[in-house]
């Protein structure tokens, strides 16, 4: 048996732009590069996705609830995480061409051309170089070893360089009408802050108990530089994250429980365990004491689907500071060294972060499946979207065999019956071979098939996306049998 | 029996806060004007009502799918819509005191002015003038009359003032960071124009057939002068719209239809049906030839919570014409005047457009409910919030009568047991009566008590939020019997 070729990302990209899941963000106008749109089964994969991470982050632990907090905040928010100060890429321009560059990239692509040569000692003694540098902010050495180097702009071919600037990420705008009085504010970078600035007003007005969390989607915002692969890394995306708030010196072991709990979600959904690694970080962020990234193996290789991160009290500390709020938490449990309550204290955060999107593009890439069926002359190539039916676009499709005969009919009545409990189509164009193909390329879990005997013996044929295998069922258990199998509870139960 | 006192905007914001729905933005830093966050059951409220208008907007036809389309949409998006040219506010600065007013409110207020000195003539033939001078777009002489009617700025008493402006309420920033290719783009005033960029993308990929609708919920940004009446007006706030795609001549049959669905909708949400009106427009907006408002009855008086609106094909015949990408489709129907079919056309759009926001504090005021319970000394107020089970953040409390002898963990179980299906929470904090009074208000339908007797007969007695009745009830029948009352469903079917 012949086994299909590999998935690329360009296969990706045309399925998920041939079937109404993404399309590039303002097309007719030629595109806003690293922006994208979901389409009408996009959409719905997207939704079924944030819905589930929703209730396992939120309605199946007595101890996390959610906020919704907005996009715009307060600017002295961003001076509080760090991000007005360090959120920043070192840029450098060329005068003759007036390209702009990352400095760091520059460097990069030189060492790579090292390694190429096999020189790989001078690559790495380069590469330790320039991280020594921007470590310790020496911007104008940055500059000196780019020309040292002796890299050249790639459209003028000059050295002719300007000063390395730091180019902060934030996408910034005005608010405010009033002339003296409108102020620069920033679209957020993530998502994390709504949930921090938010800590005291959830934990008092919900009565929550230390440890608990705060759980949230939304939109966040970077002005990447080199934005690509896709929906992997956009300028605008979506974070679902939730922040965890602990007792201090207990942040490992709920780093660890969280670790575990986050991998077995991904595994719930249908993300297969051989697809899936750890990957401790080396290098930590200036707000983390441990972090780890759970991978998936994309097209393009292994990348970072989630993040979780033990932000010791940071963000709090910082806000404390600015605000002149105090972003405490009083403790009545009782401390048995001491046999005191442990009293205030300023609550440490483990964080679980995962990019939406990145999470559409890893189901999405999982769920296509070209497979080749059939013997020897017959065998043919068959592609299908092998989604997890309760994140299916689309989880029911009536197929009548013909339009004519009272069938229509009979399929519409079956469909409507069944529509407000869960997506159902009704499709009587073209031949039932095809309608069935338009079904498994969007990843419809059951079609039901309605033929003449139907209107003998109230039953239809159910077709199982994924084994074509078909069964007779009753009309009156259809919406039960289905009901079932497309259920959120189905994957929150498996967690 | 005496009545409790009317509910003021007062009462709502405070509830809203104190319960965890509604926050102000950033509060920590004493918030970010006419911004909100939603709380921990602000965002379960406000998620349901998306989800409801999702499934009632998408699911429920077979002719409407949706999209997701990004916040950031190609600058040209928005010269082809009219908002670069035309979505201004006239602003005059005043040149001692450095304040900025909207020109036309500083007229309305003058023409208030006079009405309460019971000139009203007087007042009327300002606004009439002003009117006029705005369509015009003669500033200079809406300045003229500013000065002739003697309106001084309120903060320096003088009539110091500079030219009259347009001020356009588009929020901008930069995208991309090489020096010759950043460009400015907007944040987008409106969501339709993400359903219109996209309108063949889906009906191509979907194999729609006009009539057919596009569905979508997203942020959208408007740089309000005059933000105010708590989320009503805000400067980011959250739409829910629905294009729907005609045949050129049918559009007021469809205008009908949808006018007559979506107010059935609100019923079905549970707002009464005294408390919507049809508010039909006066002034069309350049795009429309009808239009008519969905109104509730706020505590500030009847305002707008939907607009329905035939917009022609004013939206698609620009993107044709700037995009030069035909916009057209083909209709095979046949035209029963000519024989042949209908062929090429730009279709007409009918438009359907709630403001979620809107709709939360719609459906949050209509809940809040004060009442006088007991008889005589005994007579108390009782508050809680009458939200449709099916939109209540929390659906069943379970609340064992005392913690010891085993009912703690009995009711644990019991929670346990019902949340993968829907949001159950558990309290054994305080005396039984409190705890369903924290139920009532954030409007949990039902509570479930745990007691003794639980032990020996495995029922529970469910507490019934808007009647207080009780009920004994088998544990083994509590997750069908609550499920069915909180399914969304329920609604749908209703609509």
């Amino acid at each position: 048996m012949m086994s299909a070729p590999a998935t690329t990302l360009q296969d990706i990209i045309a399925h998920a732009k041939e079937y109404g899941f993404v399309f590039p963000s303002s097309e007719i106008y030629d595109g806003l590069q690293a922006v994208y749109d979901y389409g009408q089964n996009g959409v719905e994969l997207k939704n079924n996705l944030k819905n589930v991470w929703w209730k396992a982050m939120t309605q199946l632990h007595d101890n996390i609830v959610g906020v919704d907090a907005a996009i715009f905040m307060h600017p002295l928010t961003w001076k509080a995480s760090g991000h007005i100060d360090g959120f920043n890429d070192p840029m450098i321009d060329n005068k003759d061409s007036k390209k702009r560059y990352r400095a760091d990239q520059l460097l990069e692509g030189k060492a790579e051309l090292l390694t190429n040569a096999g020189k790989e000692d001078e690559a790495n003694a380069l590469l330790a170089k320039m991280g020594k540098l921007l470590g310790d902010e020496d911007l104008e050495a940055v500059r000196e070893l780019i020309i040292s180097e002796n890299i050249v702009c790639p459209v003028s071919g000059t050295l002719n360089w300007t000063e390395v600037r730091q180019f902060n990420l934030m996408f910034s705008t005005k608010i405010g009408s009033v002339a003296d009085d409108s102020s620069t504010i920033y679209l957020r970078p993530e998502t994390a802050q709504g949930i921090f600035v938010n800590f005291l007003n959830v934990q008092k007005s919900g009565r929550m108990k230390v440890p608990f969390g705060i759980s949230q989607i939304g939109k966040a915002f970077r002005n990447e530089i080199v934005a690509r692969q896709f929906i992997f890394r956009m300028r605008e995306f979506e974070q679902m994250e939730m922040q965890f708030f602990v007792r201090p010196g207990t942040e490992m072991e709920w780093y660890n429980k969280w670790k575990e709990t986050r991998l077995s979600f991904h595994k719930a959904i249908g993300l297969p365990a051989e697809s899936l690694k750890y990957h401790d970080h080396d290098k930590l962020a200036h707000y983390a004491n441990a972090a780890v990234d759970i991978e998936y193996k994309f097209p393009f290789g292994f990348r970072e689907i989630e993040g979780i991160h033990s932000r010791t009290d940071f963000d709090l500390s910082n806000h404390q500071a600015l605000s002149k709020k105090k972003q405490q938490y009083f403790d009545p449990s009782i401390d048995p060294e001491t046999n005191k309550p442990y009293g205030n204290y300023i609550p440490y955060v483990v964080e679980t972060s995962v990019g939406a999107d990145r999470l559409f593009l890893a189901t999405f890439c999982n769920a296509f499946t070209k497979e080749m069926v059939g013997e020897g002359d017959k065998q043919k190539e068959r592609t299908y979207m092998k989604l997890h039916p309760a994140l299916a676009p689309v989880k029911a499709a009536v197929l009548p065999l013909v339009k004519k005969d009272g069938l229509a009919e009979l399929g519409q009545e079956i469909a409507n019956s069944l529509k407000s409990s869960f997506r159902t189509v009704y499709d009587d164009g073209g031949a039932i071979g095809k309608r069935y193909t338009r079904q498994d390329l969007i990843g419809t879990p059951f079609c039901i098939a309605v033929d003449y005997e139907t209107k003998d013996d109230n039953c239809v044929t159910i077709r199982h996306r994924d084994t074509m295998e078909q069964e007779r069922v009753p009309i009156s258990e259809l919406k039960e049998r289905i009901g079932k199998e497309v259920a959120v509870e189905r994957i929150l139960e498996a967690i």
